[in-house]
């Protein structure tokens, strides 16, 4: 939870009485190619909220100056707006040879990553501090902030990602797909941790840390759901979300969109492994 | 142009200078089975101004209190929330015999039309003014209102639609429909004169009349539309504007959607008589 600099929202000050009349003005940002249409027809009704959505990309100002009192990301800026470069090149030192994602195992590929998921977060930081009042608060929710001197590889999220890589290497030896395709794919997502977090927002000087809490997940309760197989590649809402011996694992199979000629393969193969190692 | 009766906003004193520094934010407003989708993708880009789209009855509060500076509302208000019961039953007195929309030729039939009309405005203004900040500014565009004594039938709209009729009853009459179809079928659309306008308005009492005016329209200059017995009927996109002789004749075939089995027929024969009329 960060505070813009500038002021101090009393929000403790506000009885519950208060907010009961006061109305809430919600909008919902995504990219311009989601489908707002299934989101506006997913929401309660009667509601006691005013929704909106907005589209367009929120590294850009996206609300007039000081117009929000509250900015919410949720589960959003781990996704990076692109892969580095160099950890796609062989020829480069940062080339991420074996791996499909940012393992933290190699510190010349972790740099690059670093850096992208900074710039992204300062580009973020800089569009919301336009946006919110004086003293108006910016929530951001990450999974997977790994503690301090872990690595992404350790966490749930790094060892979905390991499982998921392992796969496609496999399906490249038994020929479904060139080696070549499989050391050029890169996961657009950086996991943070908590002090590389802390470093960008202290250096971007916009926003105070208010808070930092772990939060449990909503879904945590949920067992692992086998019908996961199904080659459901067109919507966010195929991601699952398992959970195991205090395990989480999130299945990011959408992003392989630009698999698409393989993924339903993947996709078995993938949900076969989990379900061997955790059912 | 309606101004919120209490206060008055002074526009006049705001420099264009002054106006490039504002931030303008603009909420797009439909029914929730609108394609607010396809209505993203077809904004500028880039823009001198934030959008966001609003999804919901405009007879209902869409945004906070005294949230907004202007709303407008374009070609929307003729449509009725229903067509009046009555007309569409042979056994009461209003029955729209025939007719498929509300001449004004007969008073019996009027009067419901006009009861839904300024019902389903008041509950419009109802709304508006909850949103409107005091001085707030009111927009109302209307196609046909019609001139003080003159009857819709005399109008462009009007005689689009006693055509429209003509081509219905003509199929009934040629066995492609059933008479009762026809008979039953009435347009949910009202043209009122610019004094029952004011009526509602004043009746209404939240807002005061700051300006009526006539408006050329913008596509006043197009040529009539020969490929318009296209069977389009799935957007809003496919009524066609044509002009000929000053008059002006707007194609509400996508109103047929209810009549799909018979509108490529209908549709045909509706731009053969145009075609024949004033090419």
């Amino acid at each position: 939870m960060l505070l813009r600099s500038s002021g101090v929202v009393e929000l403790k000050n506000k009885s519950l009485q208060q907010c009961e009349t006061l109305d809430f003005h919600v909008f919902f940002n995504d990219l311009l190619d989601n489908d707002f249409n299934t989101l506006f027809k997913s929401l309660p009704s009667p509601r006691r909220y005013f929704a909106a959505a907005v589209p367009g990309s929120f590294y850009e100002q996206l609300f007039p100056k000081a117009s929000l009192h509250l900015a919410n990301s949720s589960y959003a800026l781990h996704w990076l707006s692109k892969v580095p470069k160099e950890v796609g090149d062989h020829n480069s030192l940062a080339w991420n040879n074996s791996k499909t994602y940012c393992s933290g195992t190699n510190k010349e590929v972790t740099e690059p990553y670093f850096a992208q998921f900074r710039k992204d977060l300062n580009r973020f930081l800089n569009a919301r501090v336009e946006e919110l009042k004086a003293g108006g608060l910016l929530v951001i929710q990450l999974p997977d902030c790994v503690p301090s001197g872990a690595l992404p590889f350790n966490t749930g999220a790094g060892f979905l990602q390991e499982l998921l890589g392992l796969c496609l290497f496999e399906m490249a030896y038994l020929g479904f797909i060139s080696q070549e395709k499989v050391h050029s794919f890169n996961l657009p997502m950086y996991f943070p941790s908590i002090e590389e977090l802390d470093q960008v927002i202290k250096a971007n000087g916009h926003f105070r840390d208010e808070r930092i809490k772990i939060l449990d997940h909503p879904m945590q309760h949920l067992p692992f759901d086998a019908k996961m197989n199904r080659p459901d590649l067109s919507v966010r809402a195929s991601s699952k979300i398992i959970s195991k011996q205090t395990l989480w694992i999130r299945c990011s199979i959408y992003l392989l969109r630009n698999l698409k000629r393989i993924a339903q393969s993947l996709i078995k193969k993938f949900a076969k492994m989990l379900t061997y190692l955790f059912c």
